[in-house]
C-alpha cells in the first residue's frame, strides 16, 4: 500500500496536464528553429561544445559538426556549474560568438537561460532558449522563458519524474508558447558506472503521452565520451527525433565536460551510426 | 571500477569547498535571525503553514506554535508548485501578512525567495531568506541572495549529494554571506512509502564537514503527518541544530501540503517528545 | 569528496574479477544453448510466457514465437513471487512441460532455478540455467549452478551495479563454467512511469568490461506491453546480442505479469522492428 | 499519472499481508531469543564481529560487547561477499566458536544462514536465525526457515520497499513461525557520502502497519564506523526496538567490513548515548 502525502496534489494529478497532454494535438508539434523543424520524419542533430570558450574553439567545432550533419549549433555562455570556482561561461561575450558563428555557418543557436533576468538577452541572440536539467523546476524562469516568442528546450530534471516533467512543459505552454522540445538527459541513480543513467524508456513512455518533440541529450547522459555514439543510435531506434550532442575540437582542452566530448572524427562516426538506424526506423536526418 | 566522468569536477573535488569547511571555522558558526541563534547549544524551532494564506490562518497558526515553544515563523508567499495550476502563493500581499504576524508575535520570520528579481522585496519583510529544494543549484538565484545582509536557510536538493550541497552553500559564502543554516529535506528514493526519504545521515556527515548549522524539516522529509514527531525526535537525536516544521490550524483546508502539516496539538505532542530527546543529549529548545 | 567504506572492499576492487573481464578473452564468448549461439554475429530472441501454466499455454506459445523468428523459449516452472499467496509455478510438472513442448518444436529451453536443492533437477530438463533478478547475488546458488555444466542466464539484480554483476558473473566463472550470458533486465530508481528503469547503458559499459554476451529483457524492464517493441529495437541498437521477451497467447489471463506479456502479433510487430534495426547495426537475427 | 504496470500484484496488493499487518496482533508480538525479549519495552543490543575469524577474536569482542551491555552476540560463519575471491567466512567450524562463546559468556547467538541446505546445521548452533538482505527476496530460505522453530532475524533488502519487506516477512509467518524480527540497515540510493542510506523513517512506517519488532543496524545502514554511534542514538528515538552493531577487537585486522566495525570503546560510548535516549522515549536497555 503506498501512503499518499499529497492530497491536494493528488487532486491535480487525476487531471493530467492539458496542453501538454498527446490528445490535444493528436497530430504533434512541429517546433521550427529558424527553419530546421524538429518533430517530424527528420531527425535534427543539435551539437557543439558543452561552453563557448573562444572564437576559434566555436568557430571550428561548428564548422566541423555542420559538415558532418549537424544542423542546429549548441553552446553554453552562461554555465550552471557546481563549484563557485569552475569556470562560468563567457556571458554576453559568449553570445556575440554564437551570433558570429551563426552568421558563418547557417546553422541556427541553442543556449542556456539561466536567470530570469538574462532572458531578455539571450532571447536577441539566440535562435532557441535551453532551459538547464537543474532549472527544469525554476517556476519563475518557465514562466518568463515561457512568455518569449523563441522555441526552448526543455531538460529533463536529473531526478524528475515523467509526471514533474509534464507540468514543467505545461508552465511553458501555459504561458503562450507551444514551440517546446523535450529533452532526455539521463536521471540520477544508484549506478556509478555512468555519470547519469541515460533513461531511454522515456522516449516511447512520453510519445504516448505527449505531442511535444522528444530529443535525447547522450552526452551528458552517460558522461563518458566512449559510450555516445552507441547510445545515440538507441535513441534514434527508441523513437528519438533528436539529439543533443556535445562534440569539441580538443576534448582534453575542454573548460568543462571534457571527457563526455567528442573528438569531431567520433562525432562522424556517430552520424554515420545514426543514419543507418534512422533509415530501419523509416527516418532520416535533417540536413541544412 | 567507477568510470569516472568528470575530468574537471574531479579536479576540483580534490580540493573541498573552501569556504564551508569544517577546518575553516572549527569552532562552528551561529546565525543569528534576528536574535534567534542557531547552532549552539539550544535547538531551534521554526513552524508554521506551507504557505500563507490568510491573515487569520497565519496569525491563529503563528500564536498556537509560538506558545507552544517555536521561536521562527514560517510560511510561503512565493510557492513553487509542480503544476502550474495550483495555487502559486499570496505574494508581496503574503510578505504584508508575514510582516503584521511579525509584530504581533515577535516571531523572526523566513519564506522563500525564488527568483533573482525577488530577492530585494522579499529581504525587506523577512528575516531569514529561505532557498528551497528545488533551487540550491539555482546558481544566479544562489549568488544573488548570497549577497544580501539577511541569515539565509539553503535547502538541501531533494536528488543533491553533500558535495553538491556543500558547493551550493561555498556559492553563498564566496559573495560574501556567511549566515548560512543548512537543512534535510528528504532525498528521492526508490521508496513510495514515504513522499522523500528523510536522510537522518546527512546530519552527522555534514557536522563532520562543516561548520555551519544543520536542521531538519521532517513535515517534507516523509510527507506524511503521523511520522513528523517521530522523525523529529530522530533527528535531534542525530545532531539536529533545529527543526522546519509546517503546521496548519486546519490542515484539511490547507492550500498545500495539507497532508503533511502538523495540527497544532500534534505539534504539541512533538514540542514534548523533542524536549526530552533534546536533553538526552544535552541541549535545550530555545524560546522567545 | 567520497568517504570510502568499503576499506577492504576497496582492496579488491582495484583488482577486476579476473574470469569476466575482456582482457581474459578479447575476442568474445560463444555460448551455445543445445545449437544456438549466443554472442556472435547473430542476434538470439528467447522468447516465452512468464510462467508455465498448461500444457496448451505453452505450446500454443511456443509455436507461435517460434514462427516469428524465436530461437529459445522461455517459460518458469519455479516462480519467485513477491507475496507467498500469489501463484508460485507449476514445480517439476512445468519443466515436464518444457521438456515436451521442447520435443514438440525443437526450440531449447530456458527456465530459473531458485533453490540450490533444485539445481541438479531443473538442469536435467533445461537447455539453459536461469539466476532471476533476486538471486544474482545468492552465492551458494551462484557456486551450485557454477558446477552444472549447462549454459546460464544470469540476470542483473534491479539494485546491483555493474561491478557487483560482474562478481556475480565471476562467482560462475570460478566454478568452471564458462557459458555465461547476462541479461540487464531493468533497475530500480526513483521513476514510477516505468516498473523498473531499463538500463541500456549497461549494454556498451558491460561490452567494454567482460567478453560475455549481454541480452535484454524489455519485459521486466519496462513492465508494460506497449514498450516493448521499441525498448526492444533500442537493445537492439545499443549492441544486445539477444532478447528475453514474455509472449502469451492470451496476456489477460496470464497467472504473472499479464500486463507486460506481448500479444502474438505484437511480438511479430517486434520482430520485423528488430530485424531491420539488426541489420542498419550489421547483424542478423538466428532462425531455427 | 502512474502507469500500473502490475495488473496481478495491484489485486494482491490491496489486500495487505495478513499476518504480519498490526491488526493481526495490535497489542505487539515479542520475540523471545533463548531468554531475550525483543520487542517489549526494553531495547535489545546485538553486538559482535562482522564475521567469526578466529576463537580469540570472538571471545575477546564477545566478553568486552557483553560487559558493555549487549544482550546477544552477532557474528558471521557463512559470509555472503561480492567478490568470490574474499574471505566466505569459517562455515561450520565458526558455528563451533559460536557455540562456544556462547557458553562461555552465556550470550544467545544470531548467525546468518545462506543456503536451505543449510538450515538445518545453522539452526542446531545458533538462537537466531539471520536471513541477510541479499536473501530477503530469497523464497526457497525464506520457506525453509519459517519451518524451523528458531527466531528469525529478517534483515530488509538494500532495494526493497516497505510493501515488499513485509511480503518477505509474510512468507515466514506463512510456514507457522511467528517469531520474526525485522531489521533496517541501509538501502541504495544516489548518495555516496554512506555506503547506503539507513532510512529510519522505515522504523515509524513499519510501526503503523505490523506487530513484528524493527530493530536497526547502523553499521551496515552507514558504513562508517564514526557515524555509528550517533545513527544508533537517532535510531532509538524513532522508536527501533533494537540495535545491530559491528564490533571488532581490532578493526584494522578485520577481514570483512572493517571500517565500519567499531573499537570496544566506541562501543562503550554508542552504549553509554543510547542509554540517555532510551530514557528520553520511556524505555530502557536490557541487560543480560
Amino acid at each position: 500500500m503506498k501512503i499518499d502525502a499529497h492530497c491536494i496534489e493528488t487532486t491535480i494529478k487525476s487531471n493530467e496536464p492539458e496542453l501538454v497532454r498527446l490528445s490535444a494535438k493528436p497530430e504533434g508539434t512541429i517546433v521550427d528553429v529558424n527553419g530546421v523543424k524538429i518533430g517530424g520524419k527528420e531527425i535534427v542533430i543539435m551539437a557543439g561544445p558543452c561552453a563557448v570558450e573562444s572564437e576559434v574553439q566555436l568557430s571550428e567545432t561548428a564548422r566541423s559538426v555542420r559538415a558532418q550533419g549537424a544542423s542546429i549549433l549548441r553552446g553554453g555562455a552562461f554555465k550552471p556549474r557546481t563549484s563557485p570556482y569552475n569556470f562560468q561561461g563567457l556571458g554576453v561575450e559568449g553570445l556575440e560568438m554564437l551570433e558570429r558563428t551563426r552568421k558563418e555557418t547557417g546553422m541556427p543557436v541553442v543556449t542556456e537561460v539561466m536567470d530570469t533576468r538574462q532572458v531578455e538577452t539571450v532571447a536577441r541572440y539566440a535562435d532557441m532558449l535551453q532551459i538547464g536539467s537543474r532549472n527544469m523546476q525554476n517556476f519563475p524562469l518557465l514562466k518568463e522563458v515561457g512568455l518569449t516568442s523563441k522555441p526552448i528546450l526543455l531538460k529533463r530534471g536529473m531526478m524528475a519524474t515523467i509526471d514533474e516533467y509534464l507540468y514543467a512543459a505545461e508552465y511553458l505552454l501555459s504561458q503562450g508558447n507551444s514551440q517546446v522540445v523535450l529533452c532526455e538527459r539521463g536521471i540520477r541513480t544508484f549506478e556509478s558506472s555512468t555519470r547519469y543513467t541515460l533513461d531511454l524508456n522515456a522516449i516511447p513512455v512520453l510519445k504516448q503521452r505527449t505531442h511535444l518533440p522528444v530529443i535525447v541529450d547522450p552526452s551528458h547522459g552517460t558522461g563518458i565520451r566512449s559510450l555516445v555514439a552507441t547510445m545515440a543510435g538507441a535513441a534514434i531506434a527508441a523513437g528519438a527525433d533528436g539529439l543533443l550532442t556535445e562534440v569539441h575540437f580538443k576534448p582534453e582542452e575542454a573548460l568543462s565536460d571534457g571527457s563526455q566530448s567528442l573528438y569531431p572524427e567520433q562525432f562522424g562516426e556517430m552520424m554515420r551510426n545514426i543514419r543507418k538506424i534512422a533509415e530501419a526506423v523509416s527516418r532520416n536526418i535533417h540536413s541544412l
